[in-house]
């Protein structure tokens, strides 16, 4: 299985997902800004992947900071990595998993940084938090993946929109680490993969990593997702999640919304599946939920070819809200939160930050 | 206004709308075999446009018949042609206006060949009919842009699937028609285009042609329509249709049934725009409508350019069914037909025989 990121030799490297299934290409960064830019190109993309990305940006800032100035006051130290915090931060406003974990890595900064001015030290710790906020990533998928494939039936028909599979993640993935598990106990008759537009990962990526572990798999386009629920008996619809806020309002990838509202028209079981670190508990509902709007070239061109006439007017919006009613269930490392969700969710909240 | 077809010198001039609108193409069809080639690889495209292609391709098929055996014995010429007729016919499945035209070529034929052998007066005949199918068609997509602006709202924001405007039909266009028409009446505040995979006659042909006369008109991708309707106040979705069965189900694009069981959850009025001919009173319900499935190459190919995993499995359906239920009216050259859709639609069956 390719790995969507990799932390060697002090850099971070970085499968270029704009190139997959076609190319397989490694971004070696030594520097965070480089992998700012990685996050804002999607070079690498998925909730739970950006999390960890922005760990060891953090990382390679405060390698930078340190470098260049062995003699740095603490609070000098201190206020230039919150400025590269906040940069790295604002690479992707939706997905919430990536300020969690920036912020994360800043507290544990903080919190050395009053017990010791040994900054060497300190980097390696943060080194080592970014690495457990990585491995956890993993293990948390397979519990994931283990809690979902308990809804799957046997002989199911499940489809799925964007991907949140081991390339949205440090490995195995969230949605598809449910299929994954699922066809790993024979379950697994046909996922009818979404293409999803605009930049196709659905069919880039998640019908590519399906098709690489031999589980069955169809490719459509988003416009015929509807008239597969109608015909083809689908027993369930499955997809990752960027933010999730404290009522169980779900921002995922745009097209996700419209999902949720036709599998309840057919009678379907809709889920998500996330780790706990894509709640963002602050936010009461999801109308709050920023949802970033991306250029119109991503519409107007396709590997380079336009397809729109010139100066059309283009709405990009990267990611929708699916009010949590559609919500049959948000499949979690700690179990399938259900309605009521408000309450649900709060009750989880603490275990939050004894997981990492 | 780009001519979608024109007959010209005995020969059919087609607009190549694979090419549009980067390229203005025309293909000189002097042998019906090029008419249908266009058809299959849809550089004709777009029910009413079918129809009238058909209907000459039919007139160049007599030509070279007469004109191959100047001394052929009529019974074998009515044999070959109704060869060539079924040939025609099979080009497309799904739209019902090419077999329409066909056939109604076809019983014209056999009228004038039980009154004369005058086979060059018949072919004269038969080129006036295919004219007259194509200036009605004109006539018929402005009655319907006049009957359907009357119920669009002024200020209004309308979403659109797929291309219904001039390129689909022999001019004006029905779903387009409509836009047009209100436009005129200077009612549209903004057209939402969905680009349509995957073959992209949103993005390629309707936002052009909304563009070329200056209406407004945003391009999203077709994952979007459901966010559209749910944040951008959506007064009505048209599109038009490629099959209207007795009971008011439609084929048309795929994607159309999803948009319309949307648009009722989100409380939106959802038109079809399409002429009596479009209608096939033969058959009872939707169900039983042929929807033709194409090339994955279609989905898996973009410009030239893989965009997913080598022999992935895909599913292709061109067209979809949306059942009556969730269709707020038809409009056609004869009013807008409303539920009881069995009922109001029998009630129109007597017409279509007089409007050509």
């Amino acid at each position: 299985m390719i790995k969507t990121l990799e932390w060697k030799n002090n850099k971070l490297i970085i499968v270029d997902q704009t190139l997959l299934p076609g190319t397989i290409q490694y971004i070696v960064c030594n520097d965070y800004r480089r992998v700012n830019l990685a996050i804002k190109r999607l070079e690498v993309r998925g909730a739970p992947a950006l999390g960890a990305a922005g760990a060891y940006a953090l990382v390679l800032g405060l390698q930078e900071l340190i470098n260049s100035n062995k003699t740095i006051a603490a609070n000098t130290l201190k206020n230039k990595l919150k400025l590269i915090c906040n940069e790295i931060i604002s690479t992707r406003p939706t997905a919430v998993n990536l300020s969690w974990a920036v912020e994360l890595m800043q507290q544990t900064f903080i919190q050395e940084l009053s017990f010791s001015n040994d900054f060497p030290k300190i980097l390696a710790i943060l080194e080592k938090k970014a690495n457990s906020i990585f491995a956890q990533d993993i293990k948390q998928n397979k519990k994931i993946g283990r809690n979902g494939a308990a809804v799957i039936p046997p002989n199911a028909v499940i489809l799925t929109h964007c991907n949140a599979g081991a390339l949205a993640t440090c490995g195995f993935g969230t949605a598809l680490g449910v299929i994954r598990q699922a066809h790993f106990e024979q379950k697994v008759k046909m996922v009818y993969v979404d293409e999803t537009r605009p930049l196709l990962q659905g069919a880039r990526l998640t019908a590519w990593e399906l098709q690489e572990e031999k589980i069955p798999v169809t490719l459509i386009t988003d416009s015929m997702a509807s008239w597969v629920m109608k015909t083809k008996k689908v027993d369930c619809i499955i997809t990752g999640a960027d933010r999730i806020a404290a009522n169980g309002d779900t921002a995922n990838k745009v097209g996700t919304y419209g999902l949720a509202v036709l599998a309840k028209q057919h009678g379907i079981p809709f889920y998500i599946a996330a780790p706990l670190n894509t709640f963002d508990f602050k936010l009461t509902t999801g109308t709050k939920i920023p949802i970033e709007e991306r250029a119109p070239e991503e519409i107007t061109f396709i590997a380079d070819k336009q397809v729109a006439p010139l100066n059309i007017k283009v709405f990009n919006p990267a990611f929708d809200i699916t009010p949590s009613k559609y919500i049959t269930g948000i499949i979690t490392e700690h179990g399938i939160i259900q309605k009521p969700y408000k309450q649900n969710i709060k009750a989880l909240q603490t275990l939050l930050k004894e997981d990492v």
